[in-house]
């Protein structure tokens, strides 16, 4: 990429970041001269010095896009992140609140004043403000909803009153709207009017006298087809729109599907109420994938690189928790067999690997099943077809796998029935890992509930606990 | 989502495809009769109710978006995909192989011939020529470049000369470009003449002469501003380029942070080469977070759901082999002291507590670590700082986690010296994995490979034979 203005690619921010970290730096040893030295010729000279570093600073922020403050003010310590935060300019703070991340952004609004915060929001749109509300004190979200006129109050709560996760908290309210029996000619009129157009605008909704949607103008057929052409004649009627009430994520495999930019949202009477962008949706996705991740590794939510280490225990004691409780219910199942490890140590040592090849291959085919299911293409009753093709694969690697460890178990023990076992017992539980890692998502489907939750966690304690049952109960029939 | 003729939402995708299956199941039904009757009388009805449905199904067929049928295609096993494939009419082809998924596709062609694959290319772009290329047959390719006028030929070329991961790969060459010199009215007459623009412009690239790149032209500004305006007067100066050798990683994150909706590209002479569009980046940030996922639980590629048991191995079995490599090389490390596990059962019984919480623990730590690299955030000097804050944060789980399973210990066993060296043992295992935690991805950072890869293995590894290696060491030192 290449870089122009105020606008840079990864190894520039780096760049940037390193820039105002060395003028933070100036900053600092200044302040330390100013504070240690009792000297006063120096004094104004560094006093100088000291506030041309800052006024560079200023300067430099002024000159980035709000997303790059925002990238530069999580890559910097709470210190120097608040130190930055007050030299940004005001009327930039409501831009920046919503580029930085949640953990970040809690920071920066604990160190602002009330009336801060309310100067912040008010340069913003209510759908942006609709983002910010959650995050910001109650005193002053009282502030700012008498700050707006009526019309937009009753757009900031209707946004606020939907839920996560639904398309009605993604739109926003940046429409422009035309009637169906004008000629172009006079939409085009009406379009130059305007400063500028909503961010993001690649069509027209097209509307009856009560709001109802017709159709869509595309900008592009204002611009191809002749001005005295109805909007009626070259509107597009074939279209994709959602309802407020809408899952986010439908309407963002909706908006993939169709390689949508931005879509109409209407109520129930198909009168349009907000828009949808294809910007906001990828911001959508790019979080929903980043929870997802945090969350395969138990962690509840991005971390502030900077946070306190009493935070991040927080962050990830529940995961550990229950992981304490699964390992904890494996060792009580190895507990019960503790007599015949006491005669055969070399169970001791082979557990583990049953266990574990369980648990990986298990997880293998929770994910299969998992992102078959979230893509729409598994119906609860196709379960018996997966069983069977799971089942295949799980005895295949059974005997190939549990067959080569049950030769190294022989080899290793110079005991043929020891491999055997092991064989057995791995064989047995793969099958387990695939009956659960098909059976545990399609349930949780079936109940109506995430089938992407925690299904790795009951996975693995099921492969765990079941892996040290099987393996040691056959050795205690057949081995001793 | 409100259904609109061919657009669909995904319950509304569940009925077509249940109507699609439902007309497969009569045609079936009536071919049966046909082949099983020999009643003569009978033959013609059923000819008919046969045509009839298949008929039917072609109707639907061709009143579905392209991206509808694909996932028809993929939900349907192989005999009735290939049924339904047949009846797709021919100059749809094209479009519906570009949307089905890798292992679909491959299905698909495998049953057509040359000269089908040739036809189904020709309603294609270059740029999506260049997303199918790689799937076709040598000899299809060739006949698909000879089809090609010379400047196409030369596009194509170029799109597939691009690596997999660069924005050359993904760019398209739909782009309008017009001279700064004149006035918004010419620019107006001059889009006047197409039938439609290409799928996606917002904006159109003002170029010199010689093809350089001058700025930018959003149709927003065609709309609002005085025809009798210069372009030079409203074009944006500011303005995010790619180069083909960008990566598409980096592009992806400047299409997220300055909200972009199609960007130039040009070559290092500032020439405008291609363009690249936001829609084509959300399929490149989808089709990339799922092949993380999938290479989560150690998936090589996505696997077809009907797929056979065989191909399902292959798909899963290089992860089985490391995973039982690394559980090979614990077991061993149990071998080691199985002196003291016959001495002292216990031990048998509460080692993978330790090897398990370990695992847990440090994949947090390097989910958390990968994340904030991905996101450019951590410079390869600031391991120190991380790695203080993650080694406090394992010490408090060490103590917490580590002295609760402690005091199970001594309680289940009643030995207090046991509870001990569980604690110990915990708490260093939780150190080792947060110093690997931060290590690992840090260290194949700085020497240039990918941090986000096999960091899990690496670490599950190390804390498995670690744990067991920490805790029966100590106990063998103290215990016994």
């Amino acid at each position: 990429m290449t870089e122009e203005q105020h606008l840079s690619d990864t190894d520039d921010l780096q760049e940037r970041l390193q820039e105002v970290e060395n003028l933070l730096a100036r900053h600092k040893l200044v302040e330390m001269l100013v504070h240690n030295q009792d000297m006063p010729r120096h004094e104004l000279v560094e006093e100088l010095v000291h506030k041309q570093n800052l006024n560079e600073l200023c300067f430099k922020l002024d000159n980035m896009h709000p997303a790059d403050v925002a990238y530069v003010l999580e890559a910097l310590p709470l210190e120097e992140r608040l130190l930055v935060w007050d030299l940004v300019r005001a009327e930039r703070d409501g831009e920046i609140l919503l580029e930085v991340s949640d953990a970040v952004r809690e920071t920066l609004i604990d160190a602002m004043e009330r009336h801060e915060l309310v100067a912040a929001t008010e340069s913003l749109d209510t759908d942006e403000l609709a983002d910010l509300v959650p995050d910001l004190p109650q005193e002053v979200v009282e502030d700012v909803f008498q700050a707006l006129p009526p019309e937009e109050q009753a757009q900031l709560r209707a946004a606020i009153s939907y839920p996560e996760g639904t398309v009605g908290a993604l739109m926003d309210f940046d429409m422009v709207t035309v009637r169906e029996d004008v000629t172009l000619e006079v939409v085009l009129r009406y379009l130059r009017r305007f400063d500028e157009l909503p961010d993001h605008t690649d069509k027209i909704f097209v509307v009856d006298r009560d709001e109802r949607l017709l159709g869509l103008l595309p900008l592009e057929s204002l611009l191809i087809n002749d001005p005295d052409t109805d909007v009626r004649q070259v509107m597009k009627k074939d279209m994709v729109r959602f309802q407020p009430e809408d899952k986010s994520e439908e309407a963002a495999q909706a908006f993939e599907r169709y390689d949508l930019v931005s879509a109409p949202v209407v109520d129930t009477e198909n009168r349009v109420v907000g828009r949808l962008t294809l910007v906001t949706v990828v911001d959508f996705i790019r979080e929903e994938s980043e929870a997802e991740q945090l969350a395969n590794a138990g962690l509840r939510e991005e971390e502030d690189l900077f946070a306190s280490v009493w935070d991040s225990v927080k962050n990830r004691w529940a995961w550990l928790a229950v992981n304490l409780v699964t390992a904890f219910i494996a060792s009580r199942v190895i507990g019960v067999f503790e007599t015949s490890i006491e005669k055969l140590v070399a169970l001791a040592a082979l557990m583990p690997i049953v266990a574990g090849i369980g648990g990986n291959s298990g997880n293998q085919t929770v994910t299969m099943i998992v992102r078959a299911i979230a893509m729409g293409q598994v119906k609860p009753d196709a379960t018996r077809r997966l069983l069977k093709k799971e089942l295949g694969v799980a005895l295949i690697n059974g005997v190939l796998w549990g067959g080569l460890l049950g030769t190294l178990a022989w080899w290793l023990y110079e005991s043929i029935s020891l491999g055997l076992v092991m064989t057995a017992a791995m064989t047995l539980n793969l099958l387990l890992a695939a009956f659960a890692g098909v059976g545990i998502p399609m349930l949780r489907q079936r109940l109506g509930g995430d089938p992407a939750i925690g299904g790795s966690v009951m996975i693995t304690a099921l492969t765990d606990s079941g892996g040290f049952f099987i393996f040691l109960g056959l050795a205690t029939l057949f081995l001793l």
